[in-house]
């Protein structure tokens, strides 16, 4: 079978460069001194037992984060950037993720927490590896690269040869000749990418570095023989998949390995829990695992990087097998060199690794590999020249330009959690999507729910906890609400009657199509308080309010204003107070708001158009709701809202006057938003859950005019209150962040409406919110 | 209290002649030559327990037709008339309706069966009336008409006056005058509208006719003393509410009366089970009692009719009560005098109608009634010069002229029978609506459930069964799909995703926005069955199809095409078959329908111009889904898809070959519908349930494309179909009217599932559908 002529000929080129990734990396968390934190993995972590996304390895310190696996690098780029921000924001304040693969300061054993387990296996497990190997070199930390050929790529070539008649063979065959090819060359990604360079004697168990090693910095530690390795009895055949099997049964049987897993190759065949299981059913894919963090990205691997090692790999499985007997050993040889050698010295291997990014560039052009791409693999090709460039060049050239390198750790460290809180709304990766779901999302990763996106431009979710799936559009879209339910809501004449039928207090309103019947009911309004209103109106045009009463001539005169913006006119009855918007979620009120319209308060110093712009600097604040507040504008609605209190943009209000720039209290036009979930009275919160259970919703917004929020509901004579209406898939930002007062992640009670049986995740998640 | 100058003084005239309205309606069920039914009740019109529509009066035979309380004269006759739509459809073919208060040829009385009532009460209270008047006095049938001022007027006008400082005083009052005053002169309603003018021999018990009997003919036998009336020895006092009470109470006492509602009264007190619970809580409205059906309207009593009573009504509360005492006495003499009236006579008071009706005209000019309602009463009080404009004088002068009443009368049960058949898919009075919630009315209406109509123009209704209520929008809008459901539907991407992952046949396709990365790709379709479309697309505008791979140009040219109609082009694989439509249904296939696209059957010697009148003469065709098909139209694009086939508009098709005038199968435009629900392999039909059951709804329209429908699904390899869509919404009326084969009864489904506790009553309703 060859590869290279099955996709030329048959012009696969696409195919073969798409691929199924993930990434696994690892990461302590540190103090600001760069000292390993000695706290419990965070609760508000979830479970680990299940968690898809938030893992510990071998420490309790040693965070594992888990990306699902994605169908582009941009994709995986997108995962592990999320998952990164949920980590930063929810570890605790004075915690950070150390940037390199090895401690910058080893703490003692004792102070080492072996990760705190749920099954006795993994406990056992793990205290098995601190008798073997000691607890230092557990604490080393790396990335996992998880790589699977397209599916339509295998079926496709599958078809194509006669060689295997099974398609698992034939995949195995594939897979496995990738890992060999891996094992021959893999020295050439310790040379590019190796980054642990500091040999410092706290990192042997004894105390002592080791006589063989050649300096105090040396490429990568962790990719040498004193890394995460085998001891030398260890001996596995790589011959064939069945040799394999053999020889690392064998192992298990003599007593050599405690079970499988145990043996620390570079590549790991995956596709079973055992190498006989994986020989039967085939290898599924490959984990590539001789990654340090790269210490720049702040993610531990940056995706250039990922680039690079896709075509590499694609390289791989390019080329033919290298003759000969077990050359794996050699590459393992030429691999523990390399990790060996000075970061800031030619590799011993230059000619190959020249050729072989050489040939890599051959096959990305008969590929067609945009320039982009090939400029990233030329990049690695001049590193051959100048070793500077690797990332362990890097590092020691600064470490002799003066750089401490600890302390360097210790500031990227601090700047990358920065940056992650910056925006602590948006979810790095997912900038595209909605606030809302980004959020939810951002939750989601946080109480270890499995999530698919299936329509990313359409906030379309699959959310799973083991067999429970649900789906969520636009945040809070989902099964919990019936088909009916929004479908009332929208018609505000049926959410009217049936909220008046179930007792509910609802400003009485008619329609009318005619003037002059509109006109004839005058006697029936003469004495009331009412509004008259356009049925649908922007910008309250053509509304009058006769807040006593009204003269006929007035009431004529409105009704004609009124049909002047729409052929349908209500008069409704006039409902005093203050419009509060409450935010109900399975039985309950869980939220409780007030918008106020743009506003300033004068300072008797500043103009409006400072005042605007001072207010607009709070970073909840942007544009077009890519922030949870907007951005005050100064446009012709704000002018004439001021001109009719005889101001301008650059009028100085008077010190402690509030001034309005809107009468409309939107968020979405700069509106504040100040919560009073814990103000106002239990009464109008027990109505308002009653109304969204009366249109037979578990999820809307319900506004009401409350005349005193302090003061019970009086259901007898004066309710105290009027129902304004309910709104179906109402916003969640406003009250997750709103402008004064307490953030109500209402996020999480989504999830935990919709997976009940994670409601202990969902209550030690809202600790760290 | 002067109501007139309430009225005037707060300019209440539009909310004065506001009022709620209820009608019963009683009329035999007869067979073709007006011989009363001796069948039971029909079962499909479900339990008289609870029936709110459909009930039997005093005998078997005799249905009594209910409509709910309703706003105006024009809602009470669409309910009216779509309760005998209901009927008309749903008893016997051989039975009909009797336009006539009495029995056209009254039964002995062994033939008479009473009622079979669920509860001993109403048995007993049967039993005894048929003891103390006879069975052939209970046979004769009314109308009743109910009445209630607006809510809003009582409330108005209490809130002006003080003479009362209770509201429900006040409101017993206010009905108290009017009952008052409508036994005073409710002559001249008989007068008017008496319609039972023939006097036989076996309308009494004795089979005797009784000798204070003038005539043969007579104004109404209903009304008058031979009428169903009481004994003389029943004296009721209407001095006051009090004394009502006080007086009827003293009847059931001392035996007169087995109990209250014995006492048959032109007038009733509604608002309580008793007089003293009337009097405690008030009149609610008044239920008059007096009027014979009107033979010449449809539906036992006629929109012109209602409008006159309306305003005398309206009368009767606007003048002041006539003093003297017992004058309700006089009354009654009055109408027991005119009912004895010949027909063709003048009435004995002519001179009283005629100042009454005019006063009835000077009180509409004053409320500002409009010229066609004042014609109305015009033409009444042309009905005082000319008695043979009244209902009993144009019987009688039918008669002179040698009209034979009884043929007459049968042939008019005969004909709004007919008329109520012609058009089955419609239900008059609510023909503005959807057609497929015009069946779901109309089964509802059958099968009892309560019905309120939220929002007409929106199709939003309200339907309950004792405290359960459901509301439903389109038909099939309702509670039992989950909110996410329909979103997932709506959303192609999102389906298919969801139905792949549940282990459904979906084609697969990919989805391109730039022509070169499709390009790019050929070698993947290469030897493959697929199509090139564009994402969204008018009459298949810029599709191609390639059932047996592609060259690499085609395939090119043909993405240049599919991306000249949009910007985005998928490439789907190819599925066999012939797309049908499931119908699911709670967990289950009801219905599948083949779709086939417009089409002629050429016969040789017409023209298809000629073949396409013909076809749409089907009444089940009409336009605008007006009915369940609709008419094939002759326009641009049949002329096109005809030109394609080498054929004109005149060309004259071969004997036996079907012509196609379009490509697409939609009935909207002029498809045929053709039932598989009995054909289809069961298999197809689980499959269906189970897509829908992925998609987490209750209620769907399925598409798929079948191999050949006779043969099970084959799970392994080939499938033998492919999911074209789930659709939300689904229409239902193809399904209940089908072009060719049995109808399925969906609308009856929704309830059974809406409903589970009416499961017996939809079964019954579904025998006569």
């Amino acid at each position: 079978m060859n590869i290279k002529t099955i996709i030329k000929e048959n012009h696969w080129e696409p195919l073969y460069l798409k691929a199924i990734i993930g990434i696994e990396k690892e990461s302590q968390r540190i103090k600001e001194d760069g000292v390993i934190s000695v706290k419990d993995h965070p609760a508000s972590f979830g479970n680990r037992s299940f968690h898809p996304y938030i893992q510990t390895d071998f420490a309790e310190s040693q965070l594992e984060l888990v990306t699902p696996p994605a169908e582009s690098i941009d994709e995986v780029m997108q995962w592990l950037s999320a998952i990164h921000d949920v980590v930063h924001q929810s570890i605790p304040e004075e915690e950070y993720l150390l940037p390199y693969s090895l401690p910058s300061i080893m703490p003692e054993d004792k102070d080492i927490s072996v990760a705190k387990l749920d099954t006795k296996e993994d406990v056992h497990y793990r205290k098995y590896l601190v008798d073997v190997y000691g607890k230092r070199k557990q604490m080393m930390s790396g990335i996992h690269y998880n790589f699977e050929f397209h599916p339509d790529l295998l079926e496709a070539m599958f078809k194509k040869q006669s060689t295997y008649r099974d398609f698992n063979q034939f995949q195995t065959r594939l897979y496995f000749k990738l890992a060999h090819n891996f094992l021959r060359y893999q020295w050439v990604l310790t040379y590019l990418y190796g980054a642990s360079i500091v040999v410092e004697k706290e990192y042997f168990q004894d105390n002592e570095i080791p006589a063989d090693i050649p300096d105090h910095f040396i490429r990568s530690l962790r990719s040498s023989k004193y890394g995460y390795v085998n001891k030398d009895d260890i001996q596995i055949s790589y011959e064939s998949m069945e040799a394999y099997t053999e020889s690392i049964e064998r192992m298990v049987t003599e007593g050599k390995l405690i079970e499988e897993k145990e043996f620390y190759s570079s590549v790991r065949f995956r596709g079973g829990t055992t190498a006989r299981e994986i020989l039967e059913q085939g290898i599924k894919y490959l984990e590539f695992r001789l990654f340090d963090l790269n210490p720049f990205a702040p993610y531990g691997i940056a995706a250039e990087d990922m680039h690079v090692i896709h075509y590499f790999l694609m390289y791989l499985t390019w080329i033919d097998e290298e003759a000969g007997e077990a050359d794996w050993e050699k590459g393992k040889r030429m691999n523990e060199a390399t990790a060996f050698e000075n970061p800031l010295s030619h590799s011993n291997y230059q000619a190959e690794g020249i050729a072989l990014l050489e040939g890599m560039l051959e096959m990305m052009a008969e590929l067609g590999a945009n320039g982009e791409q090939r400029a990233l693999v030329e990049d690695k090709l001049l590193a051959f020249h100048e070793p500077e460039r690797t990332l362990s060049g890097q590092l020691a050239r600064m470490h002799e330009q003066g750089t401490d390198l600890i302390k360097w750790g210790n500031e990227k460290a601090i700047a990358n959690k920065e940056a992650a809180l910056e925006e602590p709304y948006l979810l790095t990766g997912f900038e595209d999507m909605e606030l809302s779901t980004q959020i939810l999302l951002f939750d989601a990763i946080k109480v270890g729910l499995n999530i698919e996106i299936l329509d990313r431009s359409d906030q379309f979710l699959a959310l799973r906890y083991k067999d429970h799936v649900e789906y969520v559009k636009n945040g809070n879209m989902t099964a919990l609400d019936t088909y009916i339910a929004p479908l009332i809501m929208e018609n505000k004449v049926v959410t009217k009657l049936i909220l008046a039928k179930n007792g509910y207090s609802v400003p009485a309103s008619r329609e009318y199509h005619q003037i002059e019947d509109a006109w004839a009911d005058y006697g029936w309004f003469e004495d009331k308080k009412f509004v008259i209103k356009p049925k649908s109106t922007n910008y309250g045009l053509g509304i009058t309010i006769f807040k006593e009463g009204a003269k006929e001539a007035s009431f004529k005169e409105a009704i004609e204003i009124a049909f002047a913006e729409d052929d349908t006119v209500l008069v409704e009855d006039f409902v005093e107070g203050t419009e509060y918007r409450f935010f109900v979620l399975g039985d309950e009120t869980k939220a409780v708001l007030l918008r106020v319209p743009a506003n300033i308060q004068g300072d008797g110093t500043r103009t409006i158009r400072e005042l605007v712009e001072a207010k607009n600097q709070d970073p909840l604040r942007g544009q077009n709701h890519r922030s949870p507040l907007e951005k005050i504008q100064l446009g012709k609605i704000e002018r004439l809202t001021l001109e009719e209190q005889g101001y301008d943009f650059d009028s100085i209000p008077p010190a402690g006057q509030t001034v309005y720039l809107r009468d409309n209290s939107n968020v979405s036009t700069g509106g504040d938003s100040i919560d009073y979930t814990d103000d106002v009275h239990e009464s109008y919160k027990q109505i308002a859950a009653g109304i969204t259970r009366s249109v037979g919703a578990k999820i809307a917004g319900v506004d009401m005019m409350i005349k005193d929020y302090r003061k019970p509901a009086n259901k007898d004579g004066e309710a105290g209150y009027g129902v304004i209406e309910a709104n179906f898939n109402p916003m969640m930002m406003m009250h997750i962040y709103p402008y004064i007062g307490r953030g109500r992640r209402l996020t999480l009670d989504v999830l935990a409406l919709l997976f009940p049986e994670m409601a202990i995740q969902v209550e030690e998640g809202r600790e760290t919110v």
